[in-house]
């Protein structure tokens, strides 16, 4: 194992100690926390190096390289949360899937489920056992971090079951809305497991250290509002209420979700994501102003020539103002070939806004 | 070339004469009409039995293919409107974009727009000229359809931009939205030619003997409400106005653009169309009730057992009801392998709904 570089929080990264963690519970900060989905990974030349020698899954399986990556962009750019390297396809192996990233195509899942007895050959998930390597590498996290608040993180229940039952990435999901409008019983139970395992593993990373959890919801956006309410509302429910009972701030995301947003905010979280689709004032008063919310700048912006991507970041601060609870962040995570000067500027355009809006 | 069948437009096919179009102009109709977005196509064996003798662009620039190919559902199903078999990029080639269907790849464009010298490059465009087996084939089934109105369409600005920018099919539209961020003046030069391309386009479509028109700007949803209205909504305009002009009714067509539908409303169109994330009801009252709406079916839908088809269309209708401006569709194209016996029975569960509502 490559030896792990000495990592040093400096003094500078936590100038906004606690901004994060405040504003989730809508108290006021000193200046907008900010921090990246995908903040850690392939754009960055520190993190390239590591993936030379190691796959994604490798990384994720040992504690010291699953630390050193989640460190890279808190030490890089100075963001006012960190968070842990990981996958949401994770629990799927020890849930008995046989489950790779192939080469070039992303997850593939060789045995999809597809019937009720696919549900039944699920194995029993523990997550301080089946992933206890997440926990150690959380343990090892608190230890480095100092000030910089950890998020631990899971995938929803409708994402990670669509990865289960398409066996992959999917455009149109159709597989998996099949399987409500056709064997809804089997969706119910796999939804039933699925979502007792997520709130497992979940409520396992808070014990572990994790300082607020995001619930990823990523694809939940290709539902109708009546399916989500139906089919998916009372399993996000169930795990966003383990997690919350913890008392740690509880993040709810979903991507192209504008028509959902007053049901997710029903499912649960103190924090509501929204992507860019949506102006965040809108957004805001569509959620109601008794809640928290993150975002949301499109991931593209960070291209974009730095005049351009400070007034686009002004604007979404502007319309953020008059109120606390706001967690500046990105809309969908960071894209690969992001230039890592356009990050760091980012972070400084949210930190410095207060001193020119 | 194949003989084409002798198409035969039974007096069934026109029971509901008119309805599309009294339904796009807001006026009361006896049932609600219906018509699917891709519904010819390869999901129907008829059409699989002439691809497998022509290639999509063999068909489209032969007019008595594409018109037959255009009568088939109408014959197999007794939709309330034929439309055009085409594609949203034929103005490519004449524009002088190296363009091909690639086997298993979808469209690809081999010289894409990146800068002012390959706007400046682009060719004169007159559609009637160019593309003047489109209009072709318009004439030919105006002679066939007797009763059944027919639909022609282009794409929109935007969408068709997307695909000469990127040079294909997209998931990010990063080259596009970067475009409209770092050199503006570039991508203002490519809509407005292209914006005169596509009016000219769409109008001579009606000269030929489109009854009605709809722009597709099935991409649209990429983008916040402020890039829509800076860099797209003007240039859309422009197209919807040169068709509102000639007195047939237009529909304005966009998916995951739920935040957009005030703007696209503001760019034009008597009619609007939905997509399925947003209640039909709720999409109507956001659009406002002085214009008609279409949609907004999951096409997915399609796929499931016919009585889960029949409650979700009901459930639509009814969202429907009480005001004439509702045109039943799907919320985006028909999918491939959709059985066809879906596609009918629920053409007839849209008819007969008055009957038992």
């Amino acid at each position: 194992m490559q030896p792990i570089t000495k990592t040093l929080i400096t003094d500078d990264c936590s100038l906004n100690t606690g901004n994060f963690l405040k504003a989730c519970r809508r108290q006021p900060t000193d200046v907008t926390p900010v921090w990246f989905m995908r903040q850690a990974g392939r754009y960055m030349a520190e993190y390239r190096a590591i993936r030379e020698k190691y796959s994604l899954l490798e990384i994720v399986k040992q504690p010291e390289l699953a630390a050193e990556v989640t460190l890279q962009p808190v030490r890089a750019f100075g963001v006012d949360a960190a968070i842990l390297f990981a996958d949401i396809l994770l629990p799927l192996e020890p849930l008995g899937l046989d489950f790779e990233f192939a080469r070039g195509e992303g997850p593939v899942i060789h045995n999809p489920i597809r019937a009720l007895a696919d549900v039944r050959a699920l194995r029993p998930f523990h997550a301080e056992e089946s992933l206890s390597h997440v926990m150690d590498a959380i343990k090892l996290l608190r230890g480095e971090l100092k000030d910089t608040p950890l998020i631990g993180f899971s995938g929803a229940p409708f994402t990670v079951a669509s990865y289960m039952i398409e066996g992959g990435a999917s455009r149109e999901y159709k597989t998996t809305k099949l399987m409500m409008y056709s064997t809804p019983e089997v969706w119910h139970a796999l939804m039933e497991k699925l979502s007792d395992a997520l709130a497992d593993y979940l409520t396992a990373q808070i014990r572990a250290g994790a300082q607020a959890v995001q619930l990823f919801d990523s694809w939940v956006g290709a539902l109708n509002p009546q399916d989500y309410a139906e089919f998916v509302l009372p399993y996000s429910q169930k795990v966003l209420k383990a997690a919350h009972e913890t008392g740690v701030p509880v993040i709810h995301f979903g991507t192209g979700a504008t028509t959902l947003l007053p049901l997710m905010k029903q499912a649960g979280g103190d924090v509501l994501g929204l992507d860019w689709r949506i102006p965040l004032d809108d957004g805001w008063k569509l959620i109601g102003h008794d809640r928290a919310v993150q975002g949301n700048l499109d991931p593209i912006t960070l291209f974009a020539p730095l005049p351009e991507l400070k007034k686009r970041i002004h604007d979404i601060l502007r319309r953020a103002e008059g109120r606390p609870g706001h967690i500046f962040n990105v809309g969908h995570g960071i894209l690969q070939h992001t230039p890592e000067n356009h990050v760091r500027a980012a972070v400084d355009f949210v930190h410095e806004y207060h001193l020119n809006p």
